[in-house]
């Protein structure tokens, strides 16, 4: 086990965790968002963060102290707490960014790690290769081998108290990604970024975020933090969280204030095109749409800056209040609708149903359908699963209305969509207390249809009967021939 | 025109208008909400209502005025608005909530609206009997005419400047709704508030109001201004603009704190429940939820009320400029993933698409498609009829791919799910500029298909072939049988 990270509660993939890091004399609650400080461009002060925002950790580049005269001396002779003047948890990264931008940098993974553990970093970072989504294998092979040789060097120096991470690349080949978080998990490195994944956020692949993720989670235990490496925007927490992902960073809140782009859980909007603020935060509140954008270039980038992280710390709170009540997979239906290409990431998400269903508590809160994409989540998928498992009379009615019609059949049971079959006796377990749609849909039929096949198939010697309110014709087909089924919508 | 209302933005059913009231001197923006006031139960005084949170109007009860003897003499002396201490708007409804509750009251609509007029109220309210639900036709016509008779009366009344509500009563039964809003429409009656809908509301019936509104809609002008009279849960605000209403009213924020019950526009949480607290507002900030929760009653309940009203009004900013942006349909999207029962609404105003669809701008932004739901929108039918009046070649290819593999087709046509086929040169042109998931679905592509239909059926003389990724079997099935249809996604 891993002894810095602690899960406390779980939902779907997602998981409240608590991340020790002992350097910093502190412990922080997962999921975590920490904002990136750059020393030359200070937006909000980390004080500021810490004391109004309550960030726990924030997260600055080790390389650039480091290729700074000036930061460099200060850094050294008073730490980076004190030159940042933050109480809380620093995470420093190396250069790899620098190093996939231009090429080269100056420093090898020794150098770094030792100056980060010299300047106090409370989670440094070794010298990776941030490989780009899309290359040939070939080039994804070499640089992982790479990047796993610095790993494996980053194991084996003098690192003290400093916690370090072990950043998983791979590229967009998904068992590539996979072997590199064995091959990570593997080391005794403790902090797990996924790396590389900024240029599918800047272009919307949130598809293939999630199977870059989902890869990554396969290769890790579940005792592993994971950091979404360079995954700033709040429409997005819900679902990387719900794949797993326990750490965010936002340069974003920093830089869009700088274009006047204003952020919302909904996507991004100009300042100028606002006339209403869609948000109750208290710059939006103090200032109104007007108020904002009369103010002078500093003071209203300082002020959409605040408003950034205020909505960005806030989905970071929904997100831990949705786990605790069991409805994370509700919240990410919502963000899903944001923009088709989050409807494609939550659609690629439930095609790893069964990889989320190995964490996901077999009770939560009550499970409510919220879309034809409903149908296909984890608890659908386990109930169908379990249906196999359950014990059955000879012949049994399956039934959306009342009892069976005749005596020929020794019970009647409850036919709900999108579950399918279960004993009455059931009804008051989870997922069965499901709040469903008066307005069903053929996605949900379809997926009780699945249900009911489970069970018949799973019972050869057993006699089926099944009440349904109007099926379509597909669903029907698609059930075992010796199912006898009733339409009960028609007369008579 | 009923001079009292103007249209500024229209979006769906929903739209951004200024009412104005001669009496306050004043006109308020709409969508609006207006925090109840119990003058016997101050939660949070009008004065910061409208100072903190911006409320341009509020509304409170005339009989309980009327019917206290300390209170009625104040207001007759001081005015509404020096009790109050209001510089904004007050609406005053007129004791018919204590008739339903309590059978009888002892004010006739000449006496309280002569009171209203005399203790300075902006908008009056006479006397109607608000029908619950469900009620049999006779009773429902019964009290339906009533309410008209009073209606007539306050029309005959001298009010001065003061504005009069005509509310429209009918029950469940839909022409009702529909003949009592042509009704009241006919009268020079002013505000018109749809009644008697709390009992749909507190038994999550979102279906049933869609319907209610929908029929009230289709007897109104579109310059009436509509109340959706009773609702103040933010969760359904988004729903309800959409299908016409422009005026809310919210004793929630107040009731729900008095219970320690937290308003989000996903739902209601009780706040002994919250160990993170999802939302960025100013109390929200301040405290947390362990700060929150450790408060003294007095101030908690006041605390939690500022935070049920920032939350509500954010929502009603958010919905302003989703329909200023031309998106307030995805905004509904994803508030109808808050509930089964809210996912009912959504469905249910997509059966009043074409009603939706009269008042849809031609062109505003970007389409997004958020779900099946989505293929059901104003838009999609709105090309769809489109499709019918559009020249077409004598023969034409209409392709998800690739032109047309020969020349016997004069042209080739796009198709895109889920409007279907277009000319090419259409592409840049609104709605067809739509962002829709690479992920497709059968219900898009069951729309498509209804396009190619279309399109095929309004030109017998036309050749057709059909290009597509696969489309499902009954898609492919419904297309007319002259239509040649080729899967791309196949070999050779």
């Amino acid at each position: 086990m891993r002894e810095c990270f602690e899960l406390r509660d779980v939902d779907a993939g997602g998981r409240i965790g608590s991340l020790s890091i002992p350097r910093a004399g502190r412990s922080v609650e997962t999921p975590a968002l920490l904002p990136v400080i750059n020393p030359h461009l200070e937006t909000i002060s980390p004080r500021r963060l810490h004391e109004e925002f309550g960030a726990e950790a924030i997260i600055t580049n080790a390389y650039i102290f480091h290729g700074s005269e000036d930061f460099r001396e200060r850094a050294l002779a008073e730490g980076l707490h004190d030159v940042l003047d933050f109480p809380g948890a620093i995470v420093t990264d190396s250069g790899s960014f620098q190093l996939a931008e231009y090429g080269e940098i100056d420093v090898t993974t020794e150098e770094i790690l030792a100056f980060q553990r010299e300047i106090g970093s409370d989670v440094g970072t070794p010298v990776d290769i941030p490989t780009p989504p899309d290359v040939s294998r070939e080039r994804a092979e070499s640089e992982l081998a790479t990047t796993q040789e610095r790993l494996e060097l980053a194991e084996s120096v003098d690192t003290g108290e400093m916690l370090v991470t072990a950043p998983i690349q791979g590229s967009t080949h998904w068992d590539l990604r996979e072997a590199a978080a064995a091959h990570a998990d593997g080391t005794d490195l403790d902090v797990f970024p996924i790396g590389a994944v900024v240029p599918l956020l800047n272009e919307y692949r949130y598809a293939d975020v999630v199977d870059v993720v989902a890869a990554a989670k396969r290769g890790l235990g579940a005792d592993a933090p994971v950091h979404l490496f360079g995954a700033g925007h709040p429409m997005m927490f819900a679902l990387a969280v719900a794949m797993g992902c326990d750490l965010f960073d936002s340069a974003a809140y920093a830089i869009y204030a700088r274009d006047d782009r204003y952020l919302t859980v909904r996507g991004t909007r100009h300042l100028e095109d606002l006339d209403h603020l869609p948000c109750p935060c208290p710059v939006c509140t103090e200032h109104g749409a007007a108020g904002l954008r009369s103010l002078p270039d500093g003071p209203r980038e300082t002020a959409l800056a605040a408003h950034n992280l205020h909505v960005s710390f806030a989905e970071i709170r929904r997100i831990k209040a949705a786990i605790r009540a069991g409805n994370l997979l509700e919240l990410v239906e919502e963000r899903a609708r944001c923009h088709p290409a989050m409807l494609d990431g939550y659609r690629t998400l439930l095609d790893h149903a069964d990889q989320l269903e190995r964490t996901d508590p077999a009770s939560k809160g009550t499970f409510f359908y919220a879309s034809h994409e409903s149908a296909r989540r984890p608890e659908v998928r386990r109930h169908h699963a379990r249906l196999a498992r359950l014990d059955v009379p000879d012949a049994v009615f399956l039934t959306e209305g009342p009892d069976a019609p005749t005596d020929e059949y020794a019970e009647s049971w409850r036919v709900v969509p999108p579950f399918g079959p279960f004993p009455r006796a059931l009804s008051k377990t989870y997922p069965l207390t499901a709040e469903v749609p008066e307005r069903t849909d053929r996605a949900s039929i379809r997926a009780a249809a699945r249900g009911v096949s489970a069970l018949v198939e799973a019972n050869p010697e057993a006699d089926f009967g099944l009440g349904h309110r109007g099926w379509p014709p597909d669903a029907l087909a698609a059930l075992p021939a010796r199912v006898e089924s009733v339409d009960l919508t028609t007369d008579g």
